[in-house]
């Protein structure tokens, strides 16, 4: 069982900056997410481009966002557990919680805040029958550590970035990367177009458009797929691994069953005070929630962020008065043992 | 007479960060601020300090963060009308406003956002009896151009950052520096402290403590001042220019005569909605609101901004329906003329 003091639900900038204000109140975070990287939206669906309303920041990366925060956070030590899906959460008697994952991990916290942007970011799959049975055991919807395919076949299916950054990537890794797409043309950054063209030039790559893949082969484990390309035969390419690119989207899944108000798809929260949900203990911030005039803007979560860690300090303490200080006046004291603190003025006679 | 889509009273964070999300609304914003330059409490009480708790800066001087504050507004070409008091305000028939300054500046706009912190900023002023009549005759309080003090003489009094760090900054340009402070101790960074000693012993700063000014002499013009040095009898030292730097400490002052409801000596605002007052039209954002659980932190007066905004639109076009669109797809285009814009992904055929 993992114990924290607050369990956010959401690894996006939101929950991301939870960990840092929670941080100052002296009170630790853990953050479970569906993705294997933290950054919700910012790392899956735009890291390379530009955000022009972060403010303090003319533009920035989403991806540089993330890295930010990731470092502003450091000091709190943050825990994570990465590519599972909050399921079900109970409420023990003392009021607290305790969420469970779809690969059954465990956490329990006095305080859920739930950070879940859009919603569990959830691949998009093929039709195929066999799919099921061979999920991680060849067939992987998301990438999470590139090492394992070193040496390997691999089959990527897919007309996106994803697909196209994938391939070049493990080009250098695997020992055969065959890349399938419906269509011949692809839709990405020019960069990573041209560059498979040169790798597929080079015969790094191999390209088969338009062509879908039919069928999976293989016992305990993917011996290969069945390809229909256009106008041909259908053909069989043997491979260890069977990649679907097709992108992930956000579903709001199981949360949507936990007794929660919702509204538009979105978790109904008292915006009057702290961001707080219709069950006590439970707060919904950044994307995720609605209220009257809700923007679904990083920002926002942000500052939402902030009054509700406010708020989950006062439910577990409710007997502490917490005296506010600006980072600037009070400093950093990280849970590592780091203290930034501003250089202080000094008294000092001139004679 | 100025006018603009929404007038701002205060460039600090608050204030100059509204320009770019009604930028975004292509509304036109005018900033009125008591200080000479922008910023607000970061530009005059801690520039050089860091800030550790904007979110996506692990730290940024506060210095920095009104930089890059204005350099994020920029395309939406703020005007600014600095070193004025907002003192008075009047409604029109139409709705719109009209507000004057101490110096009779007049603004006229339908929507006025009071971005105006913990009030305007007034200098902390020596009790002399004849300083109002040198005011701007040789008596300054704050330093607009320095390039006024070339080749004059300066009596600066202060024993803190502002007094050091113009002693040494004027050294350079002034013909002669006295400093003067009712202590031998200063206090501020140990930098200017050791600098200001530095100058002292190379008589390029006249230092003259622990001493007060008692009068000040001249007929249309300062003249020179009447120093009080401990134990010793009162002396004359001719000037130019008397600059007593003790501070300058912010003062709600006018504002809290316009018929907006205070508590706390802040604005009372909707918070469930807009952030606007008891006055439909009039705004309050950042450190001058109150709502129940605000908090004095810069992010928050960012989100109160940005929603604040989108009220403004509604109630400037209240028939046109606005679509949000996230600056990472749609782009940021200035009134400048400049655009700035993610690059687009491309379609192309792999072959
Ligand atoms: C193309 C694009 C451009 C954008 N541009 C801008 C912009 O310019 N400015 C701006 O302010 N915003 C922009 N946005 C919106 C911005 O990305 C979101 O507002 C922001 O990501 C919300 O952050 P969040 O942390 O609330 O949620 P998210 O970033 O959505 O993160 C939520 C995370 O929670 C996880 N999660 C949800 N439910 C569960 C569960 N049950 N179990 C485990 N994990 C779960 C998800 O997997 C996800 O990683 C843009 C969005 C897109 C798609
Ligand atoms: C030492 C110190 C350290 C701090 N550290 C932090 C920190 O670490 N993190 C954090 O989030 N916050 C911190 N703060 C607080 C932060 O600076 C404020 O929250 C922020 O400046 C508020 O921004 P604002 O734009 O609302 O108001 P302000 O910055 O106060 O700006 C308001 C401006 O309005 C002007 N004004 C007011 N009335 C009038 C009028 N009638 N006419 C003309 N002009 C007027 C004033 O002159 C002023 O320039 C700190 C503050 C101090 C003093």
């Amino acid at each position: 069982m993992i114990t924290t003091d607050i369990l956010i639900i959401g690894a996006g900038p939101t929950g991301l900056f939870t960990v840092f204000e929670a941080g100052l109140l002296k009170l630790k975070c853990h953050l479970i997410d569906a993705l294997p990287i933290p950054g919700g939206q910012c790392a899956e669906i735009y890291p390379k481009k530009p955000i022009y309303d972060i403010p303090g920041f003319p533009d920035v990366l989403a991806g540089d966002l993330v890295d930010n925060l990731m470092k502003q956070i450091e000091p709190f030590e943050p825990t994570f557990t990465l590519g599972e899906r909050a399921e079900t959460i109970t409420k023990l008697e003392d009021g607290s919680f305790i969420v469970t994952t779809n690969k059954g991990t465990k956490h329990h916290a006095p305080i859920v805040a739930i950070a879940g942007g859009l919603g569990s970011f959830e691949p998009r799959k093929p039709q195929l029958e066999e799919l099921s049975k061979f999920e991680d055991k060849g067939v992987e919807y998301i990438i999470k550590d590139p090492e394992i395919y070193r040496d390997k076949r691999v089959v990527i299916a897919g007309g996106g970035d994803s697909a196209l950054d994938w391939s070049i990537f493990l080009a250098d890794v695997a020992s055969e990367v065959t890349l399938i797409h419906r269509r011949n043309e692809f839709r990405g950054a020019l960069d990573s177009v041209e560059k498979v063209q040169e790798l597929k030039n080079l015969g790094k790559i191999n390209l088969i458009t338009p062509a879908e893949v039919k069928g999976i082969l293989g016992e305990d484990h993917v011996t290969g797929v069945a390809i229909e390309k256009k106008g041909e035969d259908p053909f069989i390419v043997d491979t260890d691994h069977f990649i679907p690119l097709f992108g992930l989207s956000p579903k709001l899944g199981p949360i949507g069953d936990w007794g929660l108000e919702i509204e538009k798809n979105a978790i109904k929260v008292d915006n009057t005070l702290d961001y707080q949900t219709n069950i006590p203990g439970i707060y919904a911030i950044g994307d995720v929630n609605t209220y009257p005039g809700k923007l679904k803007l990083i920002l926002c979560g942000f500052h939402e962020a902030t009054l509700m860690c406010q708020s989950a300090y006062k439910r577990i303490f409710p007997d502490k008065k917490y005296v506010m200080k600006y980072t600037t006046v009070g400093g950093v004291e990280g849970f590592d043992g780091t203290k930034k603190q501003a250089p202080k003025a000094i008294v000092k006679a001139i004679v």
